[in-house]
């Protein structure tokens, strides 16, 4: 038995994985711990230590990882996943910059690679992905076309909402969310462009009604593959009995008929 | 007939069940009317008298239950609810902290362990919950990991809403209600950090995208369950009637060909 | 052919019907016109005249429905409806309440007894109602002790939002909605009673969870009417003929049996 | 080989249509970069002539379209919405409305007619429409009611919000939406009326309950569909299977009967 062959019965061992799965949140709770002034300025020394010993925990965790399952090791999406997560984790032990440490909290969403349960409901989430596409591309043509109007239209009289390009698709999706869209953005508007309302009540009922087709489609989706999986086994195997039966009393009558 | 016999059969009549929920009903009635000033200055002593002698029912009701009952009496979780919410309800009455107070309308719950109608309806909301476990964890995740990256990156410059994790938590629960989470949260945290929508923004997404899948599931769930009870005994029937009639129809033909 | 049968045959024309129909939406603008200062200052009294003629066309009408039909008049559901709106539209003749006034144009509304896609559409959504009946008294349920904990426990400090019942309950409908419920009502309640969000979250995450499973309901029940009245047709259908050429084969073999 | 064969053979070429594809996209990122003042100041004349270039390249397209496809050209509605972009585009080359020249990017929206997947989400979303009419009519008849009753009641006192048919219109689709509906204008409009709540949160319930039923009256239809087209097939199929089978073994056993 090789080195790597014994490190692969460790790494993929259940008692690993949930030792594992306990450094994940013992470590989430030294990140929260980290964002309380009080606890930082008793303790902060110590916090810092232990982080830095999950990470190191984490850090040998995929270098046996990479050592056992070799190029394999990238081929697994779950995997690449746990490296750049880790990864963004090492920038910041170098640089100080604020966004970098605010990133090391993604940590945490190793646990959806390491519990089953989780990762069933995300791989849903992802498989659901595909059948939105044409809605997402829809979805950024009105976007995209909004914005260029608004901004050609309401952007010299209110530059801090439809400005630039960037500050309309910001405020319209504002108003797809239905956030103050009225008191906040279109009254106001209106006071200038009165005529306004005819840009933004059907941008409203457009984006209202694209996302409404594809909850609809959500839904349809969802329902087919359930049905299919489930229901039909059952019918499947009724059917192909009826079917078997159908083929033994044919086979009975013929053979009759022959022997006569 | 024992004592414990008759008790039983009392508490078991139809007459008895109705005459509680009379005394639930008149006792909501009570609570409500004990908020209004102008009532309790009129008659404040009568209405606490009547109080008083409502929750001694409910006291002698749930005594007389568990005298029939013994020990099964907490194997019933309908008991067990009746049991804290009038718990409850003793606590107040001696001292006077005015949230215990409060919490004393909440025997009116008790209409729904009483009226099966409604009894169905909870159970069918509590027989939801399960399937929306994991669901229900990935929320917390991703809760927990925005509130920690939201206080790190915007606690200092916004100590009202991301000032701990905490109030992070609660901002970001705003934030994915959708209630003034533009104009009211992200527009002022965007005039001192410009690119604060990159956070906030996917997380409305993300956040929406799997309250979305939560319900998708729990329409197929339903359906599924729907489906399955009603509609698969009648398929049942005609399933097991079909193929009995073709097992008998190869028992006569091969009977004759035994026969001849 | 008497006086009756002559009036019965006319008002069950559907050239009749149209004319109504004409009357109606005439009448609609009429009342949409008097909206208008410029238009009352104009042609205020012509208006007037029209739309008293529009209510005396439809009195003679329901006056000669109740001749025709007789006590059976008072069977039909839509007639008792536009008995009721045709009267409020009688009372402001003789007294001058403003809101009666405004209540005239609810006699557009006949435009849905009169069209049959319209009458369809509501009778689904009143066949829908019977359905919610539990959840709608659940609903009732949570909102009164809301109701009275709500004013037990923020009504001193903030008469305007929860002073009374009624007032809760009106707030609470607003959180509800989602409308201004943090920005608006929760933020400030929580800068006198800090755990307020401990009483106004968990009431939005169970009143949105109802409402949901609401919804989910309708869509199953839908779905299965939908799915009885056309898909099960063509199955029991299918199903009879199966069953009915098994007989038949089992009579063949057994008259054989017989014959032998 | 005419000239019509030739031209009709080229635009009908996926090169030439992949070039028409390149030119939209090319022509609405001129008309993104149109909107920000700092390109147009650096290059603004370059970016005007490459607009023009493309709307020449279009109108050629469209001009050699008409030379193929002659009348038939019109009865394609894909082609008169081509037709109607472009033209849009030619109007403010003359003269200088900036609505019009707004309306320009509605160009891009012939991605649409261009891309297969595009053009299938958008019929799907045009069949959704027919059956979406009886529920569209009767929330044109609740808003017309609603705008009328807010009108009389409350025009007078707050005109900026139900001043006339139009306003009350915009403000009730605003309280639709729910946005600031209880406060931003029932909560002021209550501090007037005291009962104006007996107006809206019915107009609110009404609304949502109509949206809703059209939600599930999607679901359901889309289900259907989906269910038929699938489905159906599979057990069409089987279900002829077994009846040729049975009229199969009815054949045998008749013919032994003549045989006999």
């Amino acid at each position: 038995m090789t080195l790597r062959d014994r490190v692969g019965a460790v790494i993929d061992s259940p008692l690993f994985r949930n030792a594992i799965l306990g450094v994940i949140l013992f470590n989430a709770i030294i990140l929260g711990l980290e964002t309380s002034k009080t606890v930082m300025d008793a303790v902060g020394g110590l916090l810092i230590t232990l982080d830095g010993l999950c990470l190191a925990v984490f850090v040998v965790e995929i270098l046996a990882k990479m050592f056992v399952r070799r190029w394999a090791f990238f081929k697994d999406g779950w995997n690449l996943f746990d490296f750049v997560i880790v990864g963004i984790a090492l920038i910041p032990a170098a640089q100080g910059l604020s966004v970098l440490r605010a990133l090391r909290i993604l940590r945490l969403l190793r646990v959806v690679s390491v519990a089953p349960s989780l990762r069933r409901v995300i791989e849903g989430l992802i498989n659901a992905l595909p059948g939105m596409g044409s809605v997402f591309l829809l979805m950024t043509l009105i976007f995209y076309i909004g914005a260029v109007m608004a901004t050609k239209l309401f952007g010299a009289a209110f530059p801090d909402w439809f400005g630039t390009l960037g500050k309309s698709g910001y405020s319209l999706f504002q108003i797809m969310t239905l956030e103050s869209w009225s008191m906040g953005i279109v009254r106001p508007v209106m006071e200038t462009y009165a005529y306004a309302w005819l840009f933004f009540v059907p941008f409203i009922l457009l984006t209202t009604f694209v996302v409404l087709n594809l909850v609809v489609g959500l839904v349809v989706n969802s329902m087919q593959d359930a049905h299919h999986v489930e229901a039909d086994e059952r019918t499947d195997n009724y059917r192909d009995e009826v079917l078997a039966r159908l083929t033994d009393i044919e086979m009975l009558l013929k053979e009759r008929d022959k022997k006569d």
